[in-house]
């Protein structure tokens, strides 16, 4: 007689972004005509550049040839690419990080959802409040995060770390003890950075816990302000506490095709064990490598040609970040987030509900947000906009607000 | 204080093929003038084929263009995959299938692993014996396995269904209660098919006892043989009762590509849930879609041109595992599968162990096989050869150990 896994009838709803696609697609159908411009998923619009381009055909005419075919990567992903991110990503960051300690893998989502597994089912996970719901999911689904209060919207084995506007919508140090602290700068949803200063309160709190820091940067690439680390590894004693998740999703446009990387150091050891090895064996017996092509057009990125590329695109969307702060502040909006990050963190006007201002801005705006309630609790009465749009729609959609919003 | 998944210590050694990977690269380091070959792990040696190079190129180019550009694919697949799958692989051989009750993925492997998320930690698992390990160390991981019995090589947790020489190297019906039932047909290691009738009792069985059988059919494009299922859905009742895994690597050569899919029939309850439902929360929360291009490379292998390549490359493989049963049988083997499968089961000569003929055939004649016992005890004595290295190689591969063992 099986039995189900009843951790996930504890989830509420839905995943929040299957939620948003849904109530988008039925007002489409019932509304044909309306022209909508999506600004709630993170994904970017913007095609593959030149270089990812010409790496990927390359790749496929190899795949092509029995002298040049590739069958099973290797299982913590392919040398070259390995090597290009060690160097580009860390060393000229004079970040102490091997080659060896870099898994490849088919995304930060996967990784982000998939590393609690290497961890006792035991352990009190902190989180942000609000947060990117996969955090949280994962560790419901694994039978981590205990019961489900619906009043509170909260679940009662999970420390939350509240961002408010307090603190500039970055978290606190917990209060309450925490095993697996899960970070993530540039926010996502906020878009709040903390300085390098900040971040290494957090490195030596969990090096004194014992705890270990499970750090997002899937946004590194949209830091432009002086001072704010690009990786948690810039400080000291992270590689003693710290696992580093990154994307090629968000730099150079990959949601489409799927390419991520996590940092496990080989200093990172827990009751006598490397974490390095138990991610080594999670990754080898239930993975089976990133796709060769894709690996190729990863490689790109780091080329000289594909790092000025991914700068073009990032200043791209970064643009449109500065165009809605910029508007949406003229509007009357309170408005935080979009200068080191593509994420916009607006306050909803008038009291709305983050569902009520998500409502009306589909239904009388024709622009798509996410509600800050969908990230947790503490993102009730906040909204997210992306720079993700293309510049065109970004300005037509902040246009629209301004003019339904100031009548 | 973190605490580690202390199952994964209960795990026995690493992952098979990477230890074989290891002990391969060992003695070639110290022998580089030995011409190695390699009939160990099952992986494909021919290039992809023309329609699937083609597709791959005309979705590369349409990531380079804003207005034919893809981002995050759906979670559950593009509509075009799924109802090419649904067509081909399902309605054409009869079998009650929607689209949307198949889910696409980055292979078989990952699905095989992570398919036991959705059931509780009480199940008992069953497994044939000898097994594809990704299944027990999967649940060994979750913790759902017991404790490893090192005399017995076995997990006090786990019911291991023999497959023996008596019944043909297939599994019986398991003798103690089962509630997930992993079963794999054409075998891997051994080779073995059963024919419907006899998968019929499967799901009778599995339909009276409330349990639920994981069908691999990763090697379905092998079979030969009128009267051997395809698929577990031209079984009555098998909606009630099956999860199918599919891959593209054996059939399509997507080894290096990474591509596969599952079926979680909606009719499929268990404790008043659709297992679908579970299954898809679970991919919309820890997965991210495969890549748009391999997707299309996907939807090419169904195209009647890519259907026709995919005939050449099997018969291709099925070419060289007639000459590896009919060399190793003139050379004195005893010798099973090859015939519906690409996997060729060997007993061991002189008594020698799985690990004993495998040093040998690795130092002595150049060939890299797997050794049964990998698979698990019963696996013990016997040897898996693969058809899937070139033909010239085969043919050397056959030569040299006729010669050495004839010796």
């Amino acid at each position: 007689m099986v039995k189900i896994n009843d951790n996930y009838e504890k989830l509420p709803g839905s995943y929040l972004f299957s939620d948003i696609a849904k109530k988008v697609s039925a007002y489409q159908e019932a509304n044909p005509d309306q022209k909508i411009i999506r600004l709630g998923i993170g994904d970017v619009t913007q095609p593959l550049t030149d270089s990812v381009i010409s790496a990927l055909h390359s790749a496929v005419d190899e795949m092509g040839q029995a002298k040049t075919f590739h069958g099973y990567a290797p299982d913590l992903g392919y040398e070259f690419l390995r090597t290009a991110i060690a160097k580009h990503d860390y060393e000229e960051r004079g970040c102490d990080i091997a080659a060896d300690e870099i898994f490849v893998s088919d995304g930060a989502k996967s990784d982000s959802a998939n590393i609690q597994e290497i961890f006792s089912l035991d352990n009190v996970i902190a989180v942000c409040d609000p947060v990117y719901p996969v955090y949280v999911d994962s560790n419901v689904m694994a039978g981590r995060a205990g019961d489900y209060d619906e009043e509170r919207g909260l679940f009662d084995r999970i420390v939350y770390m509240p961002c408010d506007a307090e603190h500039g919508f970055a978290p606190q140090l917990p209060e309450q003890e925490a095993d697996l602290i899960y970070l993530c700068f540039p926010n996502n949803p906020t878009g709040a950075v903390i300085n390098k200063e900040e971040l290494q309160k957090w490195v030596d709190y969990a090096n004194e816990h014992s705890s270990i820091i499970i750090y997002d940067a899937a946004y590194e690439a949209y830091i432009r302000t002086d001072g704010i680390p690009h990786s948690i590894y810039e400080c000291k004693g992270a590689r003693t506490c710290a696992i580093e998740l990154h994307s090629f999703s968000k730099n150079a446009g990959f949601t489409g095709v799927r390419l991520g990387y996590t940092v496990v150091p080989k200093d990172l050891v827990r009751d006598g064990v490397a974490l390095h090895k138990l991610w080594a064996r999670r990754h080898s017996t239930k993975y089976n490598g990133a796709p060769y092509i894709i690996q190729r057009a990863g490689e790109a990125v780091y080329s000289e040609a594909g790092q000025r590329e991914v700068k073009q695109l990032v200043d791209y969307y970064m643009k449109n970040a500065a165009y809605i702060l910029k508007g949406l502040k003229e509007a009357g909006f309170t408005v935080s987030g979009g200068v080191d990050a593509p994420y916009i963190w607006l306050k909803t006007p008038n009291q709305m509900t983050s569902w009520e201002f998500f409502d009306e801005l589909l239904e009388k705006v024709g622009v798509v947000g996410t509600p800050g309630s969908g990230f947790g609790p503490h993102g009730e009465g906040y909204f997210r906009l992306t720079a993700f749009g293309s510049y065109e729609n970004t300005v037509e959609a902040v246009d629209r607000m301004t003019k339904h919003f100031q009548k």
